[in-house]
């Protein structure tokens, strides 16, 4: 079963082949599926940049797309998750795209439903499809992991990115340093030590900014100007190696984590990010989708006796 | 016009033809337009079985899926169901499915709008393309109606299935009991007698448990354990026939009607009905726009002078 | 960039070249796109048949409809209108379709984002596709606008169609004539005089109403009997010429502006209104996309360095 749940659980082999059958969809190849199939995609949470970004790769892959909102669903009379899934499994999904509140939810149903779970973001937990975003864009620009020096700045502890990231690029080759305010430092973030900001600004390949997550935490910064702190402004960017690179998950807090002169400016990859994250999911679509199309014989995926 | 809104309005000769054409989409053949036809599902109540096995429906035949939700609508602006339907008519839906709060919604609408309804649902009053997937499923596995036994248990009163479903399972020639709490009684269903749960339960072919519509009555069952004094525990699943089956449509209360470790049990067509419902009504709409297919000259099919 | 904000932005040359290209929609004929191109729709407030007109539109064209909620949106996070159009262009958007609550919403965009804005409606301000439906009707019915009386009933102020269409209709040489309360008189509105509701309907070609939004204004007309003061009631009707026309750009509050028996008579255009929006939608579209698709070379179609 070709779930995506956790960066962990993808070899180095595995994301290299992702990243790889990104780079073909780019240029405009790779797999289509023969015959008509369906995903679900179920936010939980608010999403634009994920939830688009899925649907156009479904679409480009030209698969039949099923938007679920949890508010017009039976999830209001009380239906589980596990339920929810079984019944678009008997309906004929094929796979299922889920961003959801709460950390691990898939524990519940990996090993019990037999469609393919991409994981879009589970609590503070995981949010593999957009490490593979961030390994596309690095690798676009460096060819290689190895020997980089890659800075994570900001809310460390309620980042869903940051923990994954910090987990894949370490094995990869690549150093990891943290930095951002002692109470959003994560004791469970082993990958990297927290140094300084302009310290970790000068010496990185790709400096890494984390969106601060209000609608996550009551804990408010004790920073009322997070930005001259902690955030990229116009004086650090000056510290910036003469290649390194900017990038942010998205939706940014403009002025706070970064000046909004330097959204767009010429090391900023944020909309490429987002330009890559369409390609990094149709390839991760295409790995939990063509194992089951070559399984598939009759018409309807799968057969209750 | 081929209008579905209550089963009482459709011939023995009819139910058998949407059977069949359901079987055969599920082995993969049948009717589908040659033309883009366009189909809006109208949901004023949460769903999540009924909405996406219309969608699935629909995508599988090759349909154009408008999606209506009455909170981005002009309903918000008062505006009336009969002028919501006249809109998308002009604006070139070919058929409305809708599920309405209102019991009998549709006779505001009945030989005024000239593009075909489909009733997913209205109120406590009908349900049909449920009944027509609690047929097929049955069909299935029986072969035939005549003779058999079929229970129907709980909330009698608030079903829209209950009624539906006894009314056409007596025509077609099976015997109907009932059994749940004295205050879910329907005085006006007179397709059936009550009986006591566990005599009801040794002596049918079908077990159809019904949802508790938690959310349409205010009154509680008198019982604090539903699942002890009326519902399917372990202990009656082994007073059961040999060949019997449970059906339930779904969404489950998990140990209220049935106890959790019946719900995938080797006799329970849970899951299975939920999967008929995609051919059910596959079926469904191909007899609602297959004529209009037919009647249909010029580009558009409905000029206004 | 053809964009489409404002009606007095598009020349009477542009005007005509998009009618013409309706009309050939509406026969069946005209432009396809000959490869997958992506429209997001965005709209900030409820709306039937602006949103469901353009997804037909859209459909029919052979488009992919990526359909935007802010709620479920990072727009709840707090991401600005800009950004959210950039993520879109980004993740693929060939075009946005925009309605958004605030007047000229749109000059923060313009020049900015390099992907065509439809405007689907702006505050009070404009709503460039309902005029051109509006025009679209008139011109099928009477050939050409040289000469016309057309009198404008009713929220004159609040009315995004008010505007837009005595504007360009003005410009195309017709005749225009306001009637209506007077707190509802529109001091910037300089393109026809006020006359009695009688004598204009008396002496008009088109009598177009304009729908009361309740909605938009806290001051209720000083009138409790609109219908007997300034509506289209049975009377009045009485008094039309003998070809002229009722128009309402919908939803109609039945028995405010028009009497409930008036909206779908033998003079009444209401539905073919609706009808020909699609058309007109479809024409604008060509018009944003066909220069797209012509300055395209690669597969993406914009490629951020």
């Amino acid at each position: 079963m070709a779930n995506l749940l956790m960066m962990n659980e993808l070899t180095n082999a595995e994301i290299f082949q992702i990243l790889e059958d990104a780079e073909n969809y780019k240029r405009g190849f790779g797999w289509n599926p023969s015959e008509k199939l369906f995903v679900s995609n179920l936010f939980f949470e608010p999403s634009t940049r994920t939830r688009f970004s899925f649907e156009v790769a479904e679409k480009r892959l030209g698969l039949e797309v099923l938007n679920f909102t949890a508010e017009h669903s039976s999830v209001q009379k009380g239906e589980t998750l596990y339920d929810t899934i079984r019944t678009l499994e008997s309906i004929g999904a094929d796979a299922v795209v889920i961003r959801h509140h709460e950390d691990y939810y898939f524990n519940e149903l990996r090993d019990k439903v037999s469609i393919p779970i991409i994981n879009a973001g589970d609590g503070c937990g995981h949010h593999p499809t957009q490490s593979l975003l961030d390994l596309l864009t690095i690798k676009q620009e460096f060819g290689s992991f190895q020997g980089l020096t890659i800075s994570i700045h900001g809310d460390i502890r309620h980042s869903r990115v940051a923990r994954s990231n910090a987990e894949v690029l370490s094995r990869l080759g690549a150093k990891i340093l943290f930095s951002g305010p002692k109470e959003w430092q994560d004791p469970f973030n082993s990958y990297g030590e927290y140094v300084d900001v302009e310290e970790a600004i000068a010496v990185s390949d790709v400096v890494m900014l984390l969106r601060i997550q209000h609608e996550r935490h009551e804990e408010k910064s004790s920073s009322n100007n997070y930005l001259q702190e902690y955030g990229l402004n116009l004086q650090r960017e000056k510290l910036m190696k003469k290649d390194a690179i900017i990038m942010h998950p998205a939706p940014v807090n403009r002025d706070v984590e970064i000046d909004s002169q330097l959204i767009e400016c010429e090391r900023s990859r944020i909309f490429k990010q987002m330009e890559n994250g369409v390609f990094a999911r149709m390839a991760v679509l295409k790995r939990a989708l063509q194992q089951i199309e070559q399984n598939q014989e009759g018409n309807t995926h799968v057969i209750y006796s």
